[in-house]
């Protein structure tokens, strides 16, 4: 459905508010001139209800559209560590953190309008229709406006369909895909798009084809609603950069998640 | 405006869900049985989003209304340790649990439909204007229709009518009451009323003539919406049950909170 | 070695100080009457550092010997969830905690004399070569006087030897085994020994004769320094007190751990 | 009794460490050429096992005497939030923290030789004989080799004394006193030396007489064993490397604690 849809479109979402108590994580000033939606972190990998309220409001201030970005709670891991939880945890994890933002958002007038989950419980329910299906069902019952903001080509948009949900399909900036439409490992050597020009043609390619090209050629059609990138480190935000001033000098309109022609109502 | 229009009615109020992980705490089962409403803990001084989810399930198959219990965020405190948080750090907790609660309560179908603050965060709050007004600003930013509920004659009711919110005022069905209106200090020997009869007669008084007594025979007119009971230890039960079945011998109708005549919308 | 050396020895060792906060768990009181080492929690599982100083003042009352219990960083889980930590994660986490216990042994006059990984961390290690010796080196480094109590007949043994540290072997006194020498997983029917008769007589086979006997009549040799008995449960304790009984009934001596003649320096 | 021994020796310490899982903060490597001794966070203000083991670890490799920096159990407040322990909490969360390092340390074949309360807890003890006396009791208890470095004039050198601990007092490179001896309030206008030149010529005015120059100019005679400096943000470096610069150019040997005269056993 999406390919005509989205033309001249495209979303550009990256995770925000990283920070927690006294501690700085990120440029989020720098990214919030990039991106139009942010993915904030809920408390439970990162932040804390202040560090969530001062994002919120950059967010607004930035006329950036916000989604939770529930992980594991897990802040000493970053939620990138493996913990195994039952389908009710997962279920009442995610919960809880998307109405936790919520909840701050509101305190700056703001609404959470999508949902991606984060580090290893994204790559988790990437391959996992169970997890995935949790993370779903948790979602709708809580606000079922709300867009599942999936891998693409993962368990995560096939669950949120299943369960009614929109889902926004993201590819990344910086990073390769195999032929199977998976990201390459980032062991492995190519795995990184570091050279900004390179990105831009790659992301190019994608949203205008809206399919993924793999390192060895190979097109795998793929609704593309949103480009994930990243902010950490000085390349991340020139690639960033780049990224965003391609896609506009090639008439490509960056729109916050919502606005994105197929995912609206 | 009460004295009227709760004629004949209250509700009784209790905190519910304080479980932690693996630990349980309180006789959820027995207490759910004698209120109408509960004031479920949000994960910072007790219980997590499991517990939280299975609470929620509880009260609806009870018919019970459910709050937001928020707290200091120290679990190996339990609350009711004094923490400086600053005003701003007061609201984005406040805001944050209450809609952590909110999204668990849609995962079976529930409304969070008041607040009550916890422990040092109550006792703190209830002497301090600036402090209820952040919770009542917080809360109400979150959801407007949100009952406060609040310590009888303390700064808490005030700070929730200035800033819009419907406020239901609570007494305690097991402790006394100072000439100034306050609760006796637990290190006074007067301060608990164990004797179920004498519970029973104290609060019926209080409903009756929405008005509190001290323990010298003061009587200190007030709002009486809500009865606190407790369900730690088995005089606590046993003296919230007759204080229950004493107000339906009297006619009086036992109500969820937003179903007391005075806070109907 | 240890066959003969143990000859009318035994230690009883159970898990303890596992309340955390205001939440009560188990009943150390009681199981403080059975054993003769108890296993501390460390504060990352369950425990704070005002019950490990309450756990070890009682441990020092009834002339039981005290070891840490390091877990995963899991309060909500109880350390029984599984979390992939790297092995300088595994390695870190372990000599912190034996070391917060050792500290707080002190207050108390007392010393720790054992080691023991708790739930999922000790599932995973008994498996592990690469996680027991982890576990074995970081204790050594701490200190290496410390016995690494461990699974009988696992990977945890065979690392805390290699790395010089004495090791005691413990089975189960509530548990049935595999022809494989391996505790038989709680999903099947015959995994529990509920009935103290049974119990003791199991358990006094294996100290005897310094072997396991699974439950199809297997004898597996094996070093038998400590019966492990749990505390959760009125059976539990039964149980536990009737093998305590049957064992001092034939004679055995039930001493603390390093006072087991195989364990003596 | 110390202004002689010190004559021609002081101490530089500074806290390090404060990093946690994935959040850094500070600039270790820099700080650690400039001071001989490092306040080592914990874990219950900032740090974790594995940013306590990397701390260590460099501090070793620098020559650099390491201290507990045990602060209050509160990450996000960093440890900055009045939080009210009771006194046998505190003497619990004391010896845990230090037993917790001395453990990491142990990993390194490091010993700790001081402890240094943190933050609030260092502001509260340095007013409160009651909490100074219950660090120096719990300290004294996990090891009485260990020097309590304590601010000087404050309750936390007398308690210390009174419970036979060796004491080092130490003055702030960078912060000025009132005529009672104590820290101008960091609100007031002239609480900071931000010059580095007048930091230097502060700091050695106090090394080589012995005594604090309040603002006013009255001299307060103190022992002087340590100079506090700081990392966080460029000036406080380039304060930090003058103040060690000057004392150098002038003669004085800057050494770890445990090698001041004053200190020697």
């Amino acid at each position: 459905m999406a390919a005509t849809t989205n033309a001249g479109h495209v979303n550009i979402n990256s995770d925000l508010g990283e920070s927690f108590g006294p501690w700085v994580m990120g440029n989020d000033t720098e990214v919030l001139k990039i991106v139009t939606s942010a993915n904030v972190a809920c408390g439970f990998h990162a932040s804390d209800p202040v560090v969530m309220m001062d994002t919120v409001k950059l967010c607004a201030q930035n006329g950036v559209s916000i989604g939770a970005h529930p992980g594991f709670a897990d802040l000493q891991g970053f939620g990138r560590r493996v913990i195994n939880l039952t389908i009710k945890e997962l279920e009442a994890n995610i919960a809880y953190q998307i109405g936790a933002l919520q909840a701050i958002a509101a305190l700056h007038g703001m609404k959470v309008t999508h949902m991606k989950p984060h580090g290893m419980m994204a790559n988790m329910s990437a391959e996992s229709p169970e997890m995935s299906e949790a993370i779903a069902r948790a979602t709708r019952a809580v606000d079922r406006d709300l867009i599942f903001l999936a891998q693409a080509n993962t368990e995560q948009g096939k669950a949120a369909r299943k369960h009614g949900l929109r889902v926004a399909e993201e590819v990344f900036a910086d990073r390769t895909y195999t032929d199977a439409g998976f990201l390459t490992p980032r062991k492995e050597a190519n795995s990184m798009i570091k050279d900004p020009a390179k990105a831009v043609e790659h992301v190019r390619r994608m949203v205008d084809e809206q399919a993924i090209y793999s390192t060895s050629g190979k097109r795998i059609p793929c609704q593309v609603d949103s480009i994930c990138v990243h902010g950490d480190g000085p390349t991340a935000v020139t690639v960033s950069k780049a990224v965003r001033e391609g896609l506009e000098a090639a008439g490509i309109r960056i729109v916050p998640l919502p606005e994105m022609p197929s995912l609206r109502p």
